[in-house]
């Protein structure tokens, strides 16, 4: 990870490529990498889709290594759906593969004259940028079979669907996952607009001839492996429920809980529940043939995914996840697991983010586009996406854009971005992060629902404002210094309960790096990237009055609670007043 | 101008009429007061169509009145198209009528529970409100042919028409003309989808048994009058150009500056300029028996308007102004005039804006949706927005939606609002107003085009920065204030190079009202509107970064000129530094 990687499609001799030490960069990784390159070189107010606009792909500080769970990709640029920094985090192999191949990142810049779409090519040997229009709105599983095809399968691919070439707002870029399926994807905010952008339809890895980054300290490295490694196993959370239900099994928590967004955020319970958890759906997987248990990337000790077959038998799509399950289910009114897994896999497919699509089919179907509860019709709709239709042009640009299509004014987004399944006023430290986050409505920025609801790291109560600040405030920090890392976020809950865990961690990124870091550095690493965020997004117009629910949430109330969100701005206002 | 009419569809008994004193908001008018009305009782977060907005109708100071120019209209609400304040303006004969009924203003609160549609009638006995879904989707002509079957044509009319009803960002509010005809239009902001979410369909105004409202001291009243009208009559814009070929003379002028925007903002000068130029207009229009001078409400001496037959000599549409000639002619390539009028009439009909839509049409041909100069195409378009087919509800809802929906980097917007018929680095000094007004770009809150090309008011460079700061800034408080008199703001030409003829308006003030006003005190009215309706924004989330031009403005030169817009930013943050 000596390197940076730069394709630069404005150049004169475009695409021009240029292989530059990391230099001022040294030591960032995963999104303190994405959200320095992003605040320090683009313009906060270029268009997202234009030339000054980047594209940044970054392995974490410990992908590459033989450390466990750390094969997550950050991907950074001016969010074409938010208007402000983004970064997106992938499972997947392709962190592992650029860690292995010395890429701290690739960076897409500039853009290309024409409509050319290119592939790029990275080996440990070169680096080939080629003009391949035979791509040209190829959705995912066909362009990674074609790619096999071409290259073997010893590869890891980031690719666009058709979304990203139409530069829609909800495009996600793929990354292949361990059986070089394009399953897991970097979902939210529209990064598979801007590599549209860039006229980039894929880039392929080799994974051929590469080894393990060396640690400075190995044996201390392998022993705090060991002790990471039996924190996970021994977590309720990362040692049982995720491995037997997938993150699914949060559909009956959440349901019970109230907090489960049903029609369109308009209820918090769903009644449909119980036919589309986590334990119905780990059922008939294995039913089917499939796996309730898998790991997304090489290195994975929780094992959260799956495979999902059809009623033949025959491989649909992989685990769908909770939030997936949720947009196009209990926020649709919808069901059926064949339907959500067959739109978990057009999704994938298409290339656009299932949380995204989801809120907006329910936000169509409010409309009166379809009928909540008619999966044929959504399932109708995502292919409308898929093509381009004018419809799909519309549901493509995601929720906040379709309620504007169709005046809808109950779009539950926060900074463009749409909320993912768990209603703030049923989980108001949830909210607290929808509401703050740099990224747009987004639970992964700050994962209350951990406190709120699954009491890990303690107890905050999810009904009160109480509270919420300091944790929203704290979560935020950590979990950007976790996505620096590499490390996939379920972590957490261990580093949460277990204090030799993240005593571990830290032991991990100081045995590799040499280094001396306490918690406290991790905790100034996560305000040092917080920091870099706000800032680049105060460039680009945001306010304090951006850090807002959407009003209804203030007024309507949620059941069966009955309650609405009652943080207060001026509380809102201290999240990052630390 | 005693009373608000209050109309409120989210009280219990709703919708409820209360008729109120005007109480604090007294001596405001027109902007002055639809921008004290939002700022004090709206919410700026509050969602545009959703029942905390306001829509608020307010004739000027001086309408209802025998002051000559004195019929303007102001309609203010939060906007869906920028979400910042919006006071949209229009002639017609509505600010008479409903000044001459003793309204400062007529509010729409709340929002309806279901979708009916309702109709309100005033006459100086009664108002009524009445739910009447047969007028649903009408579009304007047969809305109001409809009136005037039921109440005769003394009456002056304020409608939407389809556009609004679906709640388009484009649409419009009409206001009837002397011939009771639905062709001045509320156009920008998107005010008539606010009247649609609040359920209204049509304001019928009734025009009898009214008298002009009386001034304090008559006799000064007259004189002030007699002195105004020479004024207006003896300036070579509104004595000669304007009555002669309407607000069109201005084509050939911006086309020979180079800065009359064409092929979606690509060029400031277009080849099929002398077909569709005022003088041609006018000369067509005397041809076919159509008028090629004629006011747009009694007591208006300048007379830019005009009527347009089609090739059969039938009254087709009122004479299509410079923006609209502008918007649907050069800036997608059209150079016919019969094409030109007919989409002029389409949005009169469907209550769109004129410049945002040209704008949006002009950025879909860009997409590749149409050809540039393809009128039969571009008339299509229109026609879809009408029956709000998907692609209808993307073009419906302006340039920046329809430039999202299909990737388009170029899209000349400033706030959410399509630019007007002046490229802002051709005519830098209107690019300052462009960028800097609370309205989003919008050429009537501060119309440097005045001095930089029309030498109005003295000189300044249209191409440098140097004096356009200053420019902008004395235009947009003059301005605010003539938009609160209930004055056309072509009376600024005159006002500008004639202290006398600025006299004359203070004095029609004065002697009206009983007021001691001075040259000082317009200013100062000026800068309080200004004032307040910065605080609304800033509230609603807009910062200095939001009072900027698209990037590409700074970085892409316009032919011929071969100029980028180079007011610095620091330079455009002084503009409301007074």
């Amino acid at each position: 990870m000596e390197f940076i990687l730069r394709i630069n499609f404005s150049a004169p001799d475009s695409p021009k490529v240029s292989k530059e030490p990391i230099g001022g960069y040294a030591g960032l990784g995963g999104r303190g990498l994405t959200s320095a390159i992003i605040s320090k070189e683009v313009h906060p107010l270029s268009h997202p889709l234009g030339a000054e606009n980047k594209l940044v792909i970054a392995p974490g500080m410990l992908s590459g290594t033989a450390a466990v769970m750390s094969g997550r990709l950050s991907i950074g640029c001016k969010s074409p759906l938010t208007g402000g920094i983004k970064e997106a985090n992938s499972g997947g192999q392709a962190a592992q593969v650029l860690a292995r191949l010395g890429y701290a990142a690739i960076v897409l810049e500039g853009k290309p004259a024409g409509d050319d779409l290119y592939k790029i090519y990275i080996s440990k040997d070169k680096v080939e940028v080629e003009k391949d229009n035979s791509l040209k709105m190829l959705p995912n599983y066909d362009l990674i079979e074609k790619m096999k095809g071409i290259y073997g399968d010893k590869i890891a691919c980031l690719s666009i669907g058709t979304a990203g070439e139409m530069k829609m707002s909800a495009a996600t870029i793929a990354c292949t996952d361990m059986e070089v399926r394009p399953t897991r994807h970097a979902g939210r905010g529209g990064v598979g607009a801007v590599m549209g952008s860039k006229g980039v339809k894929v880039i392929i890895l080799e994974d051929k001839g590469l080894s393990n980054r060396t640690p400075k300290d190995p044996e201390k490295f392998k022993a705090a492996n060991k002790v990471f490694t039996d924190g996970l196993k021994k977590h309720p959370v990362t040692g049982e429920a995720l491995p037997a239900y997938g993150t699914n099994v949060l559909a009956n928590i959440l349901n019970e809980a109230g907090g489960y967004p049903t029609n369109n955020f308009s209820s918090g319970t769903f009644a449909g529940t119980s036919k589309i958890s986590g334990e119905t759906q780990a059922e008939l997987e294995v039913k089917r043939g499939g796996l309730a248990t898998h790991g997304c990337h090489r290195g994975c000790v929780i094992q959260c995914s799956g495979t999902y077959n059809d009623k033949n038998g025959k491989f649909l799509t992989k685990q769908p996840e909770y939030e997936t399950v949720w947009a196009h289910g209990a926020n649709c009114g919808i069901d059926d697991l064949d339907s959500i897994a067959m739109m978990d896999f057009l999704d994938d497919n298409y290339g656009i983010d299932t949380i995204e699509m989801g809120a907006t089919i329910a936000v169509a179907m409010e409309a009166g586009i379809a009928k909540f509860g008619d999966a044929a019709a959504a399932i109708n709709l995502i292919k409308e996406v898929g093509k381009g239709t004018p419809m799909g042009r519309i549901l493509g640009n995601g929720t906040a854009f379709t309620a504007k299509a169709f005046g809808i004014e109950r779009a539950p987004v926060v900074k463009g971005q749409a909320m993912p399944a768990y209603d703030p006023r049923a989980v108001q430290g949830i909210g607290v992060t929808y509401a703050t986050t740099t990224m747009g409505a987004d639970h992964t920025s700050g994962y209350a629902v951990a406190t709120n609801i699954l009491k890990v790291g303690g107890f905050v109560d999810p009904l009160k404002p109480d509270g919420q600040i300091e944790l929203s405030r704290n979560l935020q920090i950590a979990t950007a210094a976790i996505d620096a890392t590499g490390m996939c976020l379920f972590i957490a809950f261990a580093i949460l309960d277990q204090p030799e865990t993240f005593q571990a961690l830290i032991d991990l990124l100081n045995s590799f790096y040499g280094l001396n870091l306490t918690g406290d550095d991790v905790v100034a690493l996560g305000k040092k990237i917080l920091k870099m965020e706000r800032e680049f997004n105060a460039g680009a117009g945001f306010t304090k009055e951006h850090d807002r629910l959407p009003r209804y949430f203030y007024t309507e109330k949620l059941p069966p609670h009955n309650v609405t969100f009652n943080v207060t701005d001026k509380e809102l206002d201290q999240v990052f007043n630390w």
